[in-house]
Order: structure tokens, then C-alpha cells, then sequence
């Protein structure tokens, strides 16, 4: 079928690409003019047959916002929106208002498979109205990977339980990456282990904690055995924010993505002002920060 | 190649019969009758040619202590016995030397797998010097998963490497199961999520967060959609524990492995301690449990 | 000074009785007529000489929202409003603008203290301008602990800066409290420790770790020698929640505060489905739950 | 009484002459001449009373090892050792059974104060028997704060509990101080705050928070507002980690004092191994570091 594009970045780039082998007839728009297939969003609304379907894949927050705020105006009635970002899926009620308002429908999607998705596909998971999934159902039968429909894509709810899902998918990657990370380091700080990578290797057949992600960090140590070329600076992309918060509202303990998240945040600060604090305290009550008897109180 | 195996409990049953599927010859002793095929460990060593291998597949700690001291005692000079259970690696140098006082070889090997091992091959990470290892590689080849050799089996190190190796896996372990339960209980929470079955099967293919152990909670979801039928109670068997302990004594901050680790501690409690104190503390200086004005401080 | 006072439960029944000993006039108003001076809000601004000074002492949230909108009807320009609950600091620049929009000045104040505030004086944190501070800093003065101004009061900024100081005040809180029942609940775990109270009791004196909530835990267990009377169900009562997203807001790590956070959610869980998810999990892997081979993987 | 006091260090110093004071008379060994009253163990033994009472107060471990040991050398059956220092509790009964073999008595002794001891006094957790701890009673009764004697004194149970109490007392003061180092770092990161210093000192008095070790901090930015002199570098002397440990051998949930533990191991690392594992996944998955689109699913 036929599809607009908002965003040519590298998810959206791969996107294209991979629904236009297909067999759909993609349009793609974007700011810049060499990844563009038309120079404007009013003029990707007219290279579409009405009723048109547009994905908006661009970065979440205001980016998305101004978007689909543009969208709502060079759109008609009887138009889809659909919001393949990592929005917050509190934003997807009020998007789904605000297109609503004028006749155009929306669904939000949350996509997960980064620059493999390209050849391995997305997994999909999507909020809005049976009728309005049903709509553009072709378009998700090919982003997604082969195999079962149920195992690759989820008809997760009514609108934002796309990316409610995709959020939470987030959340649980934090906390994932995190241990196979707390692991590697402690593999890699003992004398015994003479090959972290190869342990890491072995464990891809036949292991409970075999993986995808178990599989990446294989590799990445291939690369890199020692991570080099790498420093612990982690960003955090909103999803493992919003995860905790969303544990907090519904008051779900959860220690251990709160502890990924927390982690991510301590590599990014040059030193940390809750330690300067603890040393800080510690000089007070025990002297110097050399003594002859433990200072510690 | 022939093989002494004892303990035939769940993993050790299944091991002689993929071992003897691999053509194999495996003697297997254990002190219930029904699975045993001979009565005793003496009746073992008589019963295998020297130079003998023998696998001890029993409950790590005492269980494994007794039966190596026993074997130490039956078997001869020449020998080689090989540690399959999830003894502490601290363990291995002792059990070495025990039997290495009597020229007997030894090797550690972590096992994964579970009771899938038996169809899927297990997981092997082994420790010991290269001739020992190579003298059973045929043994190691069967239980194996198929595929690359590197993919489920590492030589990871000298005596001690393999069970370390194992005991870091359970660990990462208890963390990614973690990260997967928070995950589910937050999805459960929001009533955005209609089925929240599906979303967890649906990460099966594409995403990210795709693993063997996502795939095992979309099926236990699958038999039992709400966990009627299941309790929080978690135990521990030992490697979550020395894992933690061996990130202490390597000064490795490992947050997300020990909240796992105390999760589980907490679950097979009938009441908090820890809780009734804070408990009792803001009984203390906020007044009764309820107020009109937040008793909170 | 002359003060109306809103709210007459826990906090504010003392607040009144402590403002009067100090030799102010305190006109309280409080749905419940057995402790109320006044018949209505309308009635308590009608006893009250302008401009008049009215503290707000009711649960933070709607009943808040409600009283400050009533508030803003019943008095006159010139006016001033204190909110002592524990609002969320989000609030207090919306109800400033809807008070200031009728002339009335706001300020926000941090109250601590619980029951023993009547007798020891309360610590309190507030924001506002120098001006509206200045003018109910008579009341303020009666209403803190005797000593230096300064070690039990802080005017800490603008509109907002006290419930923020009130808020991280509590989250810290949370955290001492839990550090202190974690060492509570080993202590009674190790049979060396004859008398885990004896132990607590003698932190009183010279020790780092000797404070007020120290001798309430050493009180209290004096009371209930092993909490038999008490269960850890423990409510939070917002300030923790908000410290933990205000720091995910700022992204400062607080894995400390978060699990003290953590810890209370679990204790009002009849049983966790994060642990039937990992106890779910563990079946799936290892079979039953007693096996006699480690059946963790 | 006469005392033997080995090892005038920080701690030894200030406590010879806080006994001094108190009308004891202290032979003091160290191996710096400028501060030892004599010049040897064995002159020290000479110079003593029999039956002696002998005070070590030396770094834990194989300095505390070693100067027990040569003690059973110079000392006589009817004498009396106190361990002061911060050893673990595991090393009381073996130090106990090699003194005792020579008929000689032992005390373990957890003390707290650091340098604030010699003027305050300090807290005194001990462990023996009673005969041992009345004979010694006048030592403690000097050292131990003024006030009623159960306030900074325990004989917490038989040789082994006053270094378990101390080791506990120094785990919660991990998790207090991380605690209050929490909220600081939040307080300082939020621009309503105007002076972070001025908010911790109104802590002093009426609060729930209030404590010695709020007090310290709020002196330590008195003295440096910002903490510019100080780094986060923090190091940890042994409790932290044996309460940890003992958490996990007792099966106690110690989520708090755990994360404080690992937050002075992460204080340590140049840079974390575990967060370039993370960064490296992300990498994997997301391509560059640099994207368009939100790279992390």
C-alpha cells in the first residue's frame, strides 16, 4: 500500500528501505533534502491518495509534537496518523485529540530492533482502534519479522499501549544490558578466566542466559576485548525514566531497572556530588584520609 | 568413550541419555536403586576400564565433598574425575588436590541448560589443564549444544575457571530474570495493556529484549495468565550468593545482581524485619497509623 | 500575632496549642465542630483583622487545592496564605498565581517534626519572598525549636523552595530509616548479639551513627522488644515518591532513597508478581522446584 | 587501673590520653619512638602489672594478627587482651583460642567516635565474658561518653558480638551517609534552593533527620560550600563489606547498605567496566552514539 514517512533517520532510512522492498509505495520526507522525497510536508499530503496513512518517525517530545501538529493541518479527514517514535505514551492521548479533532485518526507504534530491523525486521507494538489497526495492517506485516505475527507484533490496547509496551521493552533492555555488564566486569576482574569474550561466546547455545543481547556483547568484545575504544558514558533516552516513573505511579517495586537507570546517570557526571558528600563526612568524623587506625568511625 | 556418571537426579538422568544417545557408554550410579546400574561406587570403578573418567553430577557442598573424598578412594592413579555440579569454585583447588595427592586428574564443569539440556545440549564452561580437558572432549562434544563448538562450550580457564564462569552466568542470571519480572509486573499494572501475554510473546522476534528466558515467561504466561497458580517464594541455590560475594572481594559494584539476589531473600519471608522497624519508627514519631495531617515527619 | 489556621488534626491541633503558649491568637477552623474555633472558612476569615496571616494545615493534594481555591474566595487583597502540609512543590507556583491573582501572598512552608513537635518545636523549611517571610516570622519563631534560628529554620528560597527542602528532607528520611532496620534486622539474626535493643540503645552516645530516629528505634523496640505487635506494612506518603522523580528529573542517582522506596511498595504487597514471574521462570528452566541436582540452571 | 595500649595511632593516641585523663595510668606501645612509652612489646609486658590488661588498637588484620600473636608471647596466664580495632568478628575466636591456650583472656571491643572520641567520649560495643568485661569495666567506664552507661556501652554478648555490633553500626553508617549525600546532591541540583548549606543546617533541631552526621555535613559545607576541595574517590575499611557479606550469609535483605557499598567501589573506578559494557551494547543495537532517531530500541 502506500505510506508517508516523516523522518529519513536511521530508523526511518532502514524503514523505507525495507517497505519499499516490500512491494509498498513508501514517500519519504525529512529536513534534509538529500534523504527527502519531497521538499515539504504539505507536499508529501499531496503526493499521497486521500485517505492517506503517515508514520511520523522522528525523535520524541517536541520534534514529534510540532510534527504531528503540522500533520493535523496539511492532513483530511479520514487521514491516519501513525507514531512510530519513542514518544511517552502519555503524549499519544493528547496527539490522538488533537488529529482526532480533525478527523484523522492515529495510532501509536513502538518499534524495537534499531539497524537490524532493516534485515531481521521490527518488533511491533501498537495502541489505537482494531479498525484503525486493521487499516494500515499491511504496512506492519512487512516492518515486522518473519515467522508468527504474534511473535514479532502485538496489538497491545487502545491508543498508547504501543508505546506503553515499547516503554516498559525499554525498561527491561536497561536492566538486561546491566547485568550482562555487572557480569562481564566481574568475569574480566578474575585471574581464573583467561578469555572473558570466549565465556561470553559459549554461553549463545544451550545456556539459560543465552540472547540477542548476549550475542551483541560477544561481539562487541570480539571488536573490542577490552573495550578500548569505548568509555562508560551511557545516555538514557527517556523510556527508562519514564519506566521508573510509571513503577512509581502504580507503586511496582523496582529495584533493578531503578539501579540501570541510576547507573547511566552516575557515568555521565565527571565526579559525584553524593560522594564528594560521603568523603566529605567521612574527613569529619575520622581525620585525614590517611590514618594508622581505620578512620571509619 | 566410556563414562562413570554419578547422581542421576534430574540433570544427571538426563545427561546419561543423551550421552548414550551419543554413543556413548555410560555407567551411572546413584544411591536409588530404580536409576542406578550399579549398587555401589566401588561396584562404579570396578565396573569402568582404567584409565577412568568419572562425572560427579550431585548437590554441590557436602553431597559433592563425600562423593569426591569416596571416589578418591576407589578410583587409581591415572583417573580423572570431572566436578559437573554447582560446587563454589573456591571449592575446585581442594578437590584437586585431594585427588591429585592420589594422581587422580580433576576438572570443574558449569553445566546450563536445565531440563532442556537433554534435547538442546547444555552449556559448557569447563576448567582444568588442556590434556585433562582434551582426554574428554568426546564426552564434553555429545553434551554440547550443536552448532559452532565456541558457541556452547569454552575451556574458560585453569581448575576453578568453569565453575566460576557458571557462577557468574547464574548470576547475570538472577539479573535478567529480574528485569523481565519487573517488566511483567508493571505491563500487568496499567490497564492500557490489554493482554499482557501477548506483548511478552510478541517480543520474540525483532526486538531487542528477545532471549530464551523471554520466550520461557511468555510460556509460563501462557499456562498460567495471572500466576494463579504460583507463589512469590524464590529460592536460591548458591551462585547468586557468591557472585555477590566475589564482587566484593573484586571491589565490583554490582547493584542490579544483588537487588536480585535480595529480592529473593525478601520473598521467602513471612514478614519484613526490616519493614516492621520502619515501621515502628514512623509509629514513633508520627503518631497512630492514621492522621488527618501526614504523619510523615 | 493573629493567625487563622486550617486543618486541626495531628499537626495542626499541636501547632495551635504551641502557638498560643507562645502568646499568639490562634482562630483555628476545622470541619470536625469539637475542635474547631469557627463555624465556616467564611466565619474564620470574618473573625480575622486585616490583613490577615492563614496556615494551611491539611493533607497535601486535593483537600489542599480545595481549601487554598476556598481561601482565595474568602479573603481579601493584602492577605497572606501558608501551606505547612506536604504539598508537592509543583503546586505552590499554581496556587500562588491563583491567590496572587486576587492580591493575596503565598508562602510555602516544610514542617517537621510529627507529635513531637508540640514540645520540641517543629523544623521547618519555607519559600516565598523576603517580604511575606518577614511578616509571619513571628509565627515562625514560635513555632521552631529553641536555640540558633538557624539550626531549625531556613527560609530557602523562593515560592516552592520549602516543600522541595520538606520534600528531599523526608526522602532522606526514607533512607536513614531503612539503613538503620536493615542493621536492626542482622542484628537479630546473629545469635551473638544477646540483646539486639541493649545494642541500639548504646548507639545513643559517642557513635556516628547516634541520632533522634537512632533512640525512637531503641524507644520502640524497648516497647516491643521483637515488633511482635507491629507488621512492616508500611504506607509512603508522597515525599518519597516525588524525591525519586525529582532526582530521575535531575538525573542524580539515588539508588539509596529509590530502594527505601522500593522496600515500602513490596511490604504492602500481599505477594509480589515480580518473584511469581522469576519463580515462574525458574520452573520453566529447571522443572520442579525440588529437584535433587541444582536446578538453577 | 594500669593499661597496656598498643598502637598510638589516631585513635590509640587520643585514647591514652582521654584514659590519662581520666586517672589510668597507660603504658603505650607503637613502633614510631616519638610517640611509644616503650620501646618493645616486651618491655611493654615488663613494664606492666601482672595480671595485665593489654589494649590493641591497631589496623585490622595481619597487623592485628601479628601483634596478637607476639602478645601470647610476652604475656602470662591470668592476663587480658582487648582487640579495639575494627577486626572482623570471624578472627575473635581463633585470637581468642591461641590467647587462651596460654591462659590468657580476651575481649573484643567495636569502637566508635573517631577523632570526636577524645573529648565526647566513645561508644563502646564489647564482647566476652563477664568476668573478663567487669574486670576492665573501669577502662570502658573512661572511654565510654558521659550519661547513663547503657547509652554508649554495650556488652553485647561473648567474645565475637562487640565486633559484630561494630560492624553493623558501621554498615548503617554507610547507608546514613549515602542517604544524607542523596538529598544533598538533589538539593544542590535544584535552582529553588538557594543555599544548600543554610537547608542541612536547619536540620539541627525539631527535624526527623536530624543527627550527628547531619551536623558534620552540614560543618563540611559550611567549610566548603561546594565541595570544591574534595573528590568523590571513597575509600571503604572492611565493615561495609563483611555486613554486606553477613546480609547474605544470614539471608537478610540489605538493599540499602548493599548499594552504598557498591556506590564507594564505583567511587574508585577511573572508569566503570560494566557501563562500557553497556555503552558497547548500545552500540550494537543503535549504531553510532549519534542518531536521529532514538537509538536505543
Amino acid at each position: 500500500m502506500q505510506l508517508g514517512l516523516v523522518g529519513l533517520g536511521k530508523m526511518g532510512f532502514n524503514m523505507r528501505q525495507r517497505l519499499r522492498e516490500g512491494g509498498h509505495e513508501v514517500i519519504g520526507y525529512d529536513p534534509r533534502p538529500e534523504v527527502s522525497d519531497v521538499p515539504t510536508l504539505a507536499a508529501l499530503a499531496e503526493a499521497l491518495d486521500a485517505p492517506r496513512a503517515v508514520w511520523v518517525m522522528v525523535p520524541s517530545g517536541h520534534i514529534t509534537d510540532e510534527t504531528i501538529t503540522s500533520l493535523a493541518e496539511v492532513l483530511s479527514p479520514g487521514d491516519l496518523v501513525i507514531d512510530g517514535g519513542n514518544s511517552r505514551y502519555t503524549e499519544d492521548a493528547p496527539h490522538a485529540k488533537l488529529l482526532g479533532d480533525k478527523g484523522i485518526a492515529f495510532i501509536d507504534a513502538g518499534v524495537s530492533g534499531g539497524i537490524w530491523g532493516l534485515t531481521e525486521g521490527y518488533g511491533l507494538m501498537v495502541g489505537g482502534s482494531k479498525e484503525d489497526v486493521d487499516r494500515v495492517m499491511p504496512i506492519f506485516d512487512t516492518l515486522r519479522p518473519p515467522g508468527e505475527l504474534a511473535d514479532g507484533f502485538v496489538h497491545a490496547g487502545p491508543v498508547g499501549a504501543g508505546h506503553y509496551a515499547k516503554m516498559v521493552h525499554n525498561g527491561i533492555e536497561y536492566g538486561l544490558m546491566m547485568a550482562y555488564a555487572e557480569g562481564y566486569e566481574l568475569l574480566a576482574a578474575e585471574d581464573l578466566i583467561e578469555d572473558t569474550q570466549a565465556v561470553i561466546q559459549a554461553w549463545t547455545n544451550g545456556t539459560v542466559v543465552r540472547s540477542w543481547l548476549q550475542q551483541l556483547l560477544a561481539k562487541a568484545l570480539k571488536e573490542d576485548p577490552e573495550f578500548h575504544d569505548i568509555t562508560g558514558y551511557t545516555e538514557d533516552s527517556g523510556e527508562g525514566r519514564w519506566t521508573v516513573e510509571e513503577a512509581i505511579n502504580h507503586r511496582v517495586p523496582m529495584p533493578v531497572i531503578a539501579a540501570s537507570l541510576f547507573a547511566r546517570f552516575a557515568s555521565r557526571q565527571e565526579d559525584s556530588p553524593t560522594m564528594k558528600a560521603v568523603s566529605a563526612l567521612r574527613n569529619q568524623f575520622g581525620g585525614h584520609a590517611v590514618t594508622r587506625i581505620s578512620e571509619s568511625g
